[in-house]
């Protein structure tokens, strides 16, 4: 089955839609989740539990990918979904956010360090070709361009594919922006380019750029939906707060083509999705869910709930009533707040399987309410 | 079904003998290997895995459970079973072992220092009545008695229990020595009248102590199989080689009822089962299998493998061709190599699951072995 996205209900209350992308992989519904598991696996179970948790669509690192197991082993593994093992659709990204992360440091970092953090020694030069990087696990000097993250990604053959971009930083005056912006824009168009040389039923993405500038955004949606992606990817800076994310949102999304699905890249709380979903956002990938239950916060439709907390102690029933998962069906409360308390591994995967579980059970329930027309 | 055990064959080669162990959780086929769960799991694999994996006995750690959850916790849910979840039999030790060797450390550590090694603050006071400890987790002090320990392995309600015993430092003088020599069997004949006023479907094996010392074992025999256990463990210092502790039990083992069942404490690596299964021993808890996994180390028939290194890389296969484990049964080694060297928590989990299904088949090699009569 070739990739293509069929839009089941467009809601009467909002911009929200169902819908379904279909993929070599199999269907991935939407609005939904998407967990990461950067380097071929979610942290803390494996993909045999993903699996059958029900998880449609898994993101996939190829900036680590890259430098470990590298690319020719994964080819000679026959994929990437054979290499891990997975039946389930496979997205992944380009390296770029990784490699220009690194560089800048978070978001959040930048924010601390009012601009004034230095680009680290791991980015060695940006020009027009790509970006050379030194590897953080054996100190080679590895070159990333359009071109190469692309053919990188073929050797992967995840379902979904991203063009190489450049994520500028935060603090950044107007002309350096502009530089960056006008060159990823080259740089995505390269990589699809180099995509339909050989598209090997994958689809691409685009990245729409341009920070909170209303007008930048505008451009990049402009440039970019002119191009045959497959669907849209909003990147970049996605502001301070969730209000200018927010805003910056309500302004972009009804600049993309309704027939083509969209994802949220990196976003995927919950506060988040009740914000965006109304706006037509598609899919939306997050390492939250999976971190905070390694650190013991275990969601619930009631909020999370901080599984070390004394009063769980003696608490002999599931994280949550009614709750179908795994974890919830077979242990209680205490003994996952005494499997904290004693560090076992084991209590990480409980409570990753709980929340992965809750999240795709969230997403269904968004699909309901989007049906109903109640969102 | 109350506790009673079943010889099927005794090998006209050896000692060597096949049995069945009944217990109010089911059978354990005999010898067996027994893997340690010190915190209620195993380490990096749930009891949910752990049982389909067919681990007939697990063995916890009364000295863990005692400081976290406490034994109050685990009487509320209903007993250890319920608590975590295990179908299968369990054994628990009396915190003995673990209360004496934190305070004089390992008999590793112990050589290592010549007996200069001074008992460290964690226990405050032996006497006559037991022993007082400070608990690592929040400072109390506990004591913990002949009585105590028992009350604890009742409110746990594993179906195998051990009597309160004291492990001596290896180096120590002989009065010293008979010193604690006496006094662990007086503690040891004390669990037993506290678990005979309400056996409540358990069995007790002894603690055979004496050290390296063969009249000091005969001893330790003569007075522990006048007694109503129901099976015996051997413990205290098994010698500071694998030869010394073979000399040992080639003299001890015969002064052991053939038809009790009986338990080498703290052993299981693949040389001494090799060893030790002629000279007629039943069953065997080590956490060797198990740790080795979480570093890389797995088993197989050709001996250890060590799955960071380089050579498997690429290698596409299973860790051993024929396995019918979940881990071999659905990943390469080629992908257990680049999770281990990723750092990722499954591959501790897939590896544990090969160990211990190793172990488990490497049990029943043996049983077919006595039962052809070829150990």
């Amino acid at each position: 089955m070739s990739f293509h996205f069929e839009i089941l209900h467009q809601s009467t209350k909002s911009r929200a839609r169902t819908g379904r992308i279909h993929t070599p992989h199999g269907i991935i519904d939407t609005p939904n989740f998407v967990a990461v598991g950067t380097n071929g696996t979610l942290k803390a179970i494996d993909n045999q539990r993903v699996d059958s948790i029900g998880l449609q669509l898994m993101f996939c690192n190829t900036y680590h990918l890259l430098l470990q197991p590298g690319t020719e082993v994964v080819r000679r593994a026959g994929g990437l979904h054979r290499f891990i093992n997975r039946k389930m659709p496979i997205i992944t990204d380009s390296g770029g956010f990784q490699v220009f992360s690194l560089a800048y440091g978070s978001v959040a970092d930048e924010l601390k360090s009012q601009g004034k953090k230095k680009q680290s020694g791991h980015v060695r030069k940006i020009d027009e070709e790509g970006v050379v990087f030194r590897s953080y696990r054996d100190g080679t000097l590895i070159r990333l361009t359009p071109e190469s993250s692309i053919q990188a990604q073929k050797d992967f053959g995840a379902d979904i594919i991203i063009p190489l971009d450049e994520l500028p930083p935060y603090h950044i005056g107007p002309a350096r922006l502009r530089h960056s912006f006008d060159r990823t824009h080259r740089w995505e168009k390269r990589s699809l380019e180099e995509h339909l040389k050989n598209p090997a039923n994958q689809a691409i993405y685009a990245v729409i750029h341009g920070g909170v500038d209303p007008g930048l955004r505008q451009e990049s949606c402009a440039i970019l939906t002119q191009l045959p992606f497959d669907g849209f990817a909003i990147g970049g800076s996605l502001g301070k707060t969730k209000l200018e994310m927010l805003g910056m949102l309500t302004n972009l999304m009804p600049q993309l083509p309704l027939e083509k699905p969209n994802h949220l890249l990196g976003i995927g709380d919950l506060e988040s999705l009740d914000l965006c979903i109304p706006l037509g956002l598609d899919t939306f990938d997050s390492s939250y869910p999976t971190r905070a239950a390694r650190h013991g916060l275990l969601l619930t439709r009631e909020g999370g709930l901080k599984v070390e907390r004394a009063e769980y102690a003696n608490c002999f029933a599931p994280i949550e009533h009614g709750c179908s998962c795994w974890t919830c069906t077979q242990f209680s409360l205490a003994y996952l707040h005494h499997l904290f308390k004693a560090k076992e591994a084991a209590a990480y995967s409980m409570a990753t399987i709980h929340n992965l579980h809750f999240m795709i059970e969230q997403m269904k329930r968004y699909r309901e309410l989007i049906a109903d027309n109640l969102i």
